[in-house]
Order: structure tokens, then C-alpha cells, then sequence
């Protein structure tokens, strides 16, 4: 049993704050994790603060982590002590469902267990995640850090990456691809990277110019003002894919004139009730709205594989542990570049 | 100049009433047609009624035309006087953008021209439909009717079997498809004949009981009613495609996890804004909501030639032209069983 001690929610409206709790004692195939870093995404607030209604308190948020392998069961052979490892959404499904078998765990028949806020498949224990000095987890859910990528840096990629990621392949996106992103935060930021590392011509949607630098510096090819009408007509009917990251609430039919017919609005960030769409844009090109989440273990693999080989990183703005109560105040007025990353051993617990 | 009439209507709400009219003169080529049948699908009498916003009046609607040529342009070789013939909604189009040329004339870039309430691309005069005893139309937009199809049943198949045809074939429905069908209208029973006709197993999705025999004896192999919330449950994750006919605005979100991961509902029947959607079970399931609208006019000769082939028919009740107020009533209350046709020479004028 590793005692340990992470940020906990306790309540919808309480800060987080320091919490003692024991990781569960090895399993034949679990491996235990020391966390060095930890990213701060969108979802930990929303989980936090009970905006999806399904928060289970005391809460430890967390499904960006990046350690080191401390310990291993008897079942292990992938990982050693000392392994350089991620997690990320995900930390168990049932693996037997035809989708766990395709290695698309986050569609098993059954639910797959969230890396917190989820009932533990055996002992019904509710998950905790990464905000944490350590985390125990099945072997079949531990990725492999390359050794090429930058530690910190890698945290992001474990949600933001593969929530970009997975949609870029799912809708076969490279090079001769015109893929448009909405939203420059966490997510959107990773999809321009991604994107224009696949080789597609990349335009970023934004309601203003102010993030018009940041995006060409992102790699954006073009740069697309959602209220100058004239520019959005004239970019109507052009893109393959649009990535729409926006974590809130929006009207995405100004949108959907900009795809190409078949072109597909992909949903990666918005979680919930959709503002009002209208079909005509959408009858009248055969344009398609569609819903993503994360992606298979073996394709966050590839997608760590892809970063390290192509040296796609995200722009982390480090803090330490007990400043995530500020940090999430400031995620929630949009500021942060483009995500927080916690680093565990300079923080004080 | 071929002197014809038809009945049209001059406001939004006033009935519709017999008119006066001359066709175009041919043009070299162009093909003028005495009109034998005239579906009545639900879209005229949204136009009549103005409920888009687009209509100019005095309209005359129908666009699922049976009829035969009376009379060729100089360079029409591919009819001739006799032949039975059809025409669906488009009347023309670029025919130069490569939608044009890859035969998806309904995603012309300039907008094709509906076979009612359109301008002319030559005079800008706004074209008239099948409510009327002739109808003057460019050889490409006329389509041959197939010897063995019966000519008043053929009518229908020119917009309700198209629009229902066309998402069957995006999809790749066929063998092994598993299809689900809202909405029992004249576009419903058309999608569940078809997707039967290509080897699909099909279930219809009602409200009620009401249907379940109709259904079944159009084809389909399981019927589902939405308000069993039992039955709903059962039936998550079943289908590769929805296909939505519902002609008026309604919630699609209590549908979508019906469908498979990456299966897709398609809107056929619903132009506007749509009911609030909850983005959660697309997300979950990478599920996609499409559009569609009729389709090419070689996939619409493909569809005729299928329906011959399979002896496909459309279930209709044959009207006078007289009573196509007392018809357009019914239609609103959902009172047809399931297409109505205007047989023209039965008709007064």
C-alpha cells in the first residue's frame, strides 16, 4: 500500500486542498507511478465544480500524467522500475467488448473507467488522478514516454493531444487536408500543432484578431475573423475538417458553411446541451456534426510516438500544486498558454 | 410556345387555384412534356405556405413529374416524342463546377434551379411545376422511366424515393446494414422499402403502436417505439445509420444512442433550426448527425433503374388536381397512406 497525498475537491464550491490517501496495494498487473507532472485541463474544472453533474466528492483531478515507475506486479513485463510512463484518461475497461479488442477502450460496451471520479472495476473505490504524488494503475492503460520527448511537456498530450489527435485520423486528415480549429486553448492549440504537422493546410477560427499572431506562431497557415462576414463567405464550402475545441456553450451553424460538402464539424470540447442548429447548411451540403472523445490506448501511443518523432509539443506554462486553486481562475477566464502543467517535486504538499 | 395550365397558388394563404401559363419555347435543348402524374410532397406545401421565407408567388409547386415528351429541341438525341419520362427538383444547374461534373448537380456551386420557385438561368423567369398539365425541361434534367414501372407510382420516387435513396447509398447501406427509419410519411415508408430492397435489416422508430402493421408490411423487420424508454435502452447501439424523416422540427438527441460508434443519423425531412441537441452521446459514441438532400441526377437514374429492377413502388392515393387543397389539409395532419398523386388527366382544369 503507497501512502500518498494529492488535491482534493471536496465539495462543488471548495477549493482544492491537500489530502492524504492510500493508492491501492498492488495487483498482479497493476504498476505504480510516481508523478512528476501533472496538466491542468478544462474537464478538471468542470469535474470539480460539478458542471456535468456527475462529481463524486472528495475529488482528485488529474488525467495528464507523466512519472516514473516505482513498482511493479508480478505480471508486469512492459514496464520496469524506473520507466519513464504516462496515463491518461482512461485506467481500466472491461477488455473483452469488441471495441476494447479493436483498442478502442473508450467505446467499451460497458463504460471504461475514468483515471478519476469513476467507481474501480474491483473494489468499487472511486479513482483519483493526477493531481497526486502517486497513482496506481493496470498495466494495459500505462503508456511508454519516448525518451526524445520533454517530460513536462508530454503531460498535455496525455488530453489534449490525443482529443485532437484521434478526430485528425478518424477523418483521415494529410497533407492536401484543409482543416479549420475553433478555439485556441488547450485543445485548440495541440489540433493546430497536430494538423500542421500531418501536413494539412491549417486555418484557425477565432472571433477576434488578437489571437492571430499566436496562431501563425502555432504553425496556422491562415488566420479566419468568425464576425467579418465577408471573409467567412468567402472561405465557405473550403474545409475538409473542422475541429471545434470550444469548452462552452456555442452556436456552431455559422460554422458548418465553411466545410466542404461531406465535410465533418467534429465536437471535442463542448459537453452538454448544444445551442440551436440549423439543418439547412447542413442539407444542403451533406455536411456532417460529429461528436469525439480521447482516443484508444494504442492510438495515444501512436499519438506520443508521432509527437516525439515530429518533435509536436505543446506551450506549457508551468506552476506548482498549491497554486491550482489560482489556476483554475485563471483557466476559467480563458488565460492561460496554452495549459498549465503542474510539476509534483517543486510543489509543496 | 406551349400554352398550358396549372394550379397555382398566389399567396401564402390563399388556396390553390387553376392558372394560365405559356412554357418557355424550346430551346435546342430542351424537351417539353404533358404531364401525366404529379406527386405531392410535403415541401410544396411548405412552399404554398411560405414556411421558408423563399417563396414567390403565384407559385405552381410539384416536382415528381411522370409524363411524356411532346415535343424535342434540335439537339435532343437522347428522347424523343412518346417517350415516358420523369423529372424531380432540379430543372438545371452550372453544369460546369465539379459538383456538375461529378454528377452531384445538387451541390452545384451556383445553386442548381428547382423545378418550382427558382429563376430560370436564361430569363430569370421563376419556373412552375407539376401542378400543371406540361412542363418544359433541359434534356440533362429529364429522366428515362424504365419500361416496367408503373408510370402514376413512378411519380413519387422523383423527390421521396431520391432523398431517401441517396443517404441509403452515402452510407453504403446494403447486406449485413442495420437501418433504422423515423417518421412513417412518404419519405418513411420509401427509406424503409429501399433499405429493405438492398438487403438491410430495418426497424422503424414510431411514437406509438399505431404503425407497427403498416410497417411491417412495407418490410421492415423490427419496429421500436420511442416512448418505451425500455425498448430504447435495449435497442442503444444498434445501427450504423437513422434515417430522420420527420418534416417538422423536433428532438433528434433521444435517437442518437441508437446508433453504433461512428454510425450516423441523417436529416432528410427537418430544414431549419433544429430542437436543442445534447452533444453527449455523439461525443461518446463518435456519432455524426448529416444532412441530405435529394441527390444527382445519375444517382436518381440509378434509383429508378433500381426501383424497376426490384419492383420497388411507392405506396400511393391517386387525387384529382381539384382537390389539391383538401389533399394539402391532410398532408398536414399526416392523413395519407403514403403519397398522394395528381393524375392529370383525370383532373378538371
Amino acid at each position: 500500500m503507497i501512502k500518498t497525498i494529492g488535491y482534493a475537491a471536496e465539495s462543488a464550491t471548495s477549493p482544492l486542498k491537500p489530502m492524504e490517501f492510500d493508492c491501492r496495494s498492488l495487483r498482479h498487473d497493476d504498476v505504480a507511478i510516481e508523478i512528476l507532472y501533472s496538466g491542468v485541463c478544462h474537464s478538471d474544472l468542470h469535474t470539480v465544480k460539478n458542471d456535468w453533474g456527475w462529481t463524486i466528492y472528495p475529488n482528485v483531478p488529474g488525467h495528464e500524467i507523466v512519472g516514473r515507475v516505482i513498482e511493479v506486479g508480478s505480471a508486469v513485463h512492459q514496464y520496469k522500475v524506473g520507466d519513464h510512463v504516462a496515463v491518461g484518461c482512461m485506467v481500466d475497461s472491461c477488455q473483452s467488448c469488441h471495441h476494447c479488442h479493436d483498442g478502442e477502450e473508450q467505446f467499451c460496451v460497458e463504460g471504461f473507467t475514468q483515471t478519476y471520479n469513476s467507481p474501480d472495476r474491483h473494489t468499487q473505490d472511486i479513482t483519483k488522478g493526477g493531481y497526486a504524488k502517486h497513482i496506481v494503475v493496470r498495466q494495459e492503460f500505462v503508456l511508454s514516454v519516448p525518451q526524445s520527448l520533454d517530460l513536462a511537456k508530454t503531460a498535455p498530450l496525455l488530453c489534449a493531444g490525443i482529443t485532437t489527435y484521434s478526430p485528425l485520423r478518424s477523418w483521415n486528415v494529410g497533407p492536401g487536408s484543409k482543416v479549420a480549429v475553433i478555439g485556441m486553448g488547450g485543445l485548440g492549440h495541440m489540433a493546430v500543432k497536430l494538423a500542421v504537422a500531418m501536413g494539412a493546410h491549417v486555418t484557425v477560427v477565432s472571433r477576434s484578431h488578437s489571437k492571430k499572431d499566436d496562431a501563425l506562431n502555432l504553425g496556422a497557415d491562415a488566420f479566419l475573423i468568425s464576425q467579418d462576414n465577408d471573409s467567412m463567405e468567402k472561405a465557405a464550402g473550403q474545409f475538409d475538417l473542422i475541429v471545434d475545441t470550444v469548452p462552452v456553450k456555442h452556436d456552431v451553424t455559422p460554422y458548418i458553411p465553411l466545410l466542404k460538402v461531406d465535410g465533418t464539424l467534429t465536437l471535442v470540447g463542448q459537453v452538454g446541451p448544444l445551442a440551436e442548429i440549423n439543418s439547412v447548411p447542413m442539407i444542403l451540403g451533406r455536411r456532417r456534426i460529429a461528436g469525439s472523445i480521447i482516443g484508444g490506448i494504442a492510438e495515444t501511443q501512436e499519438m506520443l510516438d508521432f509527437c516525439a518523432r515530429m518533435q509536436v509539443m505543446p506551450e506549457v506554462e508551468m506552476i506548482k500544486m498549491q497554486d491550482i486553486n489560482q489556476a483554475f481562475e485563471r483557466l476559467e477566464r480563458s488565460d492561460v498558454h496554452y495549459r498549465f502543467v503542474v510539476g509534483m517535486q517543486a510543489s509543496d504538499f
